[in-house]
């Protein structure tokens, strides 16, 4: 019997925090690539867009690239397409609404001739060495899929993003039946969502915010504004509907939200009750009792529908007093402070505010701890790999899978770039490419460097002063007293007497120069910079970026 | 019987957000100062250190000002102390743990012979029209009192910060005999703390934490890590002792954990068993299990000792395998993000870590909605005003004390600077102060003004480019090529481009204007910045800020 070909299993992204999910299937010269996300920035990414992973790898082997599979249609797992199929030609795979938000997000793509495959998930599909079967699971989109890879040296199982939710807006529950099969047939390693691993028991059902709304629906008697995901097609099912029983109808806000409903409904899965939605531009005519406005915002983003009304600012809603807001949705890590601001100044301009923490208005789209057993339970992988979340979600779900048996040595806690390399009943981990953090900023087709980000972050502390000064470099002397720019730097009584001990120093640092011979621009502006420098630090405790420019004329 | 004079209670901070509480209570031209606090900056205050309440109209009136009282030692309380006292020459009162804590703070300021005034809280004390009695309440520091004005217009009672403890580490409850007195006297109004008015239910008791502390004790078999807030004494109390109990030795990493527990040795509120503290020099020469290493840090503060070991750069501590952390804190909210990061770094590095999302290593020190109906209950106030909180927390607040059965108009949601003018039996808002926010930066003496935070905020996004210039006025030339200070702008490719395009337009602008018989600098200067501006955005996308400097030579 010939040997049989190892598979690298390597993870992009989404290893080593919440986003950017990207995981390579590799074996036989042939190469499957699984979501291509990005990230949103954190506090310290000044400025920036948004991450994408490092593609270098894939980029390097782009020959060997047979599919792009992806398991649903959030933009953490194909935010990072646009970028990825400017050099990489491989069809792209996905269920049938996934695809329609890939489609609108590639629209703009100069990429011409993609090639779009539609995945029935009770389907499997052959790509080169591996069978690729499909299994539907619940998530806070529709259309959500894992993936079993069927291969000469065993199963390998991708949960893709997960809840089990026994009874889903759709009537698509989690397809117990496959993964089971795939777990009797043995699995060697189960690559398992972990986001939610901290919560204990069950993600709650979604059907119960839609209990939780119809209450507050009938409570209210004046407009109801309810802030959710643009993308989450069952939440606004279930608002549409609400709606529709108590008679009021619905305005749209928000250009995202716009478009998901329209690609849902034209695809079949969001069925919105005839003359429900109304111009946004209508509402002032309707009785206050008859309005719903659905609206993008739930995170708090500064230029978001919810927000531009909770500043006063949106041109078509102003909020009256009595409004009920709900938001429906729950904090992303890292949101929560600008979720808090939003609900504040909503309910100083007169709003009734229900949000998550008070009332039962959102329910997550995770796999809760328990549902994480099942899905164990179910596959009995021997070997049990965490994705989809920061160190402290990984290290919890591997509690998870040794509570249900698992070997303590079979759990593996990768990182992103990890080369996971699997035989017959056997995964090790047998190497580790070196990632770059990919920024994207402005028009997109560049990365910002560290540097930048450096100094981005330099200057939003302590700001910059640019010194400017003429010197005449044949005479030794200077040609005009120095002059500044001054931005972001305090501005008070003590800090005008620096400015002009700056100046003092600045000149008598170039004469000094200039006694020694030292008359080249650059070699000047060093020499002033450092003093410069000591001299502000030492009066007032701060340290600006300073940069000086001296111009031989 | 000649009119009663009126009271006028002024809350300048603490009321449109958790932080820089200070509230003035005026009568007959004499004023108590309660509280001067700092607020630590949020994510939009770049580079700010913190904010403190806008004292205008306490300066205003320094010669009426007889009293600072101040109901406990946190920075929100007393961090304000350094500045108000700088022109105000009043005693302060505080208990004497508080007033440790007090003189610790202003050691470094320049203000001699203060006089303080330690406050024995069964002692009620007079002071010009007031008598205030005090009530000593469980708060996540020793020593917290609320305060009841005794006045000719009827009682009106400050919560201070609190919560309900039945068995607190000091064995000093909540004075509920204190305040159901005053309730029975009857309480015209009640300030109420409304921090944790989210929460159902009580507040779990301090000694739950001591419990569940000792559980991760006796399972730990390397060394332990506990990470709480340094002021926090009870849970240091019960960390000492459980410590002890196991026969472990603490070692101390952190400058403001030291300082608070020297004073608190020092003034008998923390009683560390004997031989129990090591320098931390000496945690090397002992065994792991022998081990505990008390530090600052809970909050993810990156200069803290806690984020140091995480980041491998703590220059006693490095975290080894096994090691168990324990972060008994909470998240204050904004600092959500900064914990997760310290979380996974010591994670990454070996440390197994508890903490709040996933075990009991922590309970609050505010006041859970049925706490406030029981101060509610027991003072019985005619109106009501929630402090110590957002909106979103005065309007819970407000519900609680709806369903408590008070009149719903009598409920006062009050903004900072709103004044309250009580009369008996009558509270009304009588005015708003105009409140400046006072950022404190640097050496601290000034103030931020907005214009810097905003670009601040401007630099943090797309950075600066400053474009110097050097021309012959009288000869209408150019005497030097452009040239550029560039910092946080995106550098790619494309952009090198830019720049090239970025110095033909400041000649072809400079040309244009001198054609113009335009040589005045600043007038070029206004001319080519509006040029660059509009081609780098239309090139690039980004808006970085653009300054130029002509210098005329």
């Amino acid at each position: 019997m010939p040997k049989k070909s190892s598979l690298k299993v390597i993870p992009l992204g989404g290893l080593n925090e919440v986003g950017k999910n990207l995981t390579i299937f590799e074996k036989d010269n042939q190469m499957i690539v699984v979501d291509c996300g990005i990230m949103f920035p954190d506090d310290e990414m000044l400025g920036i867009d948004f991450v994408i992973p490092d593609f270098t790898y894939v980029l390097k082997n782009k020959h060997k690239v047979k599919a792009i599979i992806i398991t649903h249609g959030h933009e953490d797992h194909i935010g990072g397409l646009p970028f990825l199929i400017k050099e990489v030609k491989a069809p792209i795979y996905a269920t049938k609404l996934t695809l329609g938000l890939i489609k609108i997000k590639l629209s703009n793509a100069s990429q011409k001739n993609l090639n779009f495959i539609e995945i029935n998930p009770r389907k499997g599909i052959e790509i080169g060495p591996f069978f690729i079967d499909f299994f539907r699971v619940n998530h806070s989109i529709p259309d959500g899929i894992g993936l079993i890879f069927k291969t000469d040296i065993g199963n390998v199982v991708h949960s893709g993003d997960f809840k089990i939710d026994q009874s889903p807006i759709d009537g698509k529950v989690t397809d117990f039946s496959k993964i089971a099969r795939a777990g009797d047939e043995g699995v060697l390693a189960l690559f398992c969502d972990s986001t939610n691993a901290e919560e204990t028991g069950y993600t709650l059902p979604e059907r119960d915010v839609g209990k939780t709304l119809k209450e507050k629906f009938i409570r209210a008697d004046k407009r109801i504004i309810v802030a959710t995901f643009a993308s989450h097609i069952h939440r606004i099912q279930q608002i549409m509907d609400v709606a529709h029983q108590m008679g009021r109808k619905v305005a749209i806000s928000g250009r995202s939200m716009l478009k998901t409903i329209r690609i849902s409904s034209e695809l079949g899965y969001l069925k919105v009750p005839e003359d429900t939605i109304i111009p946004i531009t209508k509402i002032d005519e309707m009785p206050v009792k008859k309005v719903v406005i659905l609206s993008t915002g739930s995170q708090g983003e500064p230029l978001s529908a919810l927000n531009k009304m909770a500043l006063g600012e949106h041109n078509r809603v102003q909020i009256m007093k009595g409004d009920v807001v709900i938001i429906s949705a729950s904090p992303i890590p890292g949101n929560e402070k600008a979720i808090s601001n939003t609900i504040n100044m909503l309910i100083n301009q007169g709003a009734d505010v229900f949000y998550e923490s008070i009332a039962g208005v959102h329910v997550s789209g995770h796999a809760a701890q328990e549902e994480i057993k099942m899905m164990i339970g179910l596959l009995k992988p021997k070997y049990f790999i965490p994705i989809h979340g920061e160190n402290k979600h990984k290290t919890q779900s591997a509690v998870i899978a040794e509570e249900m048996g698992l070997d303590k040595k079979n759990i593996m806690i990768a990182q992103n770039g990890s080369i996971l390399k699997m035989n017959t009943n056997l995964c090790r981990v047998s190497g580790l490419l070196n990632l770059k953090t990919i920024y994207i900023d402005g028009i997109g087709t560049g990365n910002v460097e560290d540097m930048v980000l450096k100094d981005r972050r330099h200057l939003s502390r302590d700001g910059i002063i640019v010194a400017v000064l003429a010197i005449d470099e044949a005479g030794k002397k200077i040609v005009k007293d120095p002059d500044f720019v001054l931005k972001g730097v305090i501005y008070i009584d003590d800090f005008k007497k620096v400015v002009k001990d700056c100046r003092n120093i600045i000149i008598s640092s170039a004469q000094r120069a200039f006694d020694q011979d030292i008359t080249n621009a650059a070699t000047v502006e060093q020499y002033i910079n450092e003093n410069l420098e000591k001299h502000i630090f030492k009066k007032v405790r701060i340290r600006p970026i300073v940069s000086t420019k001296v111009i031989s004329v």
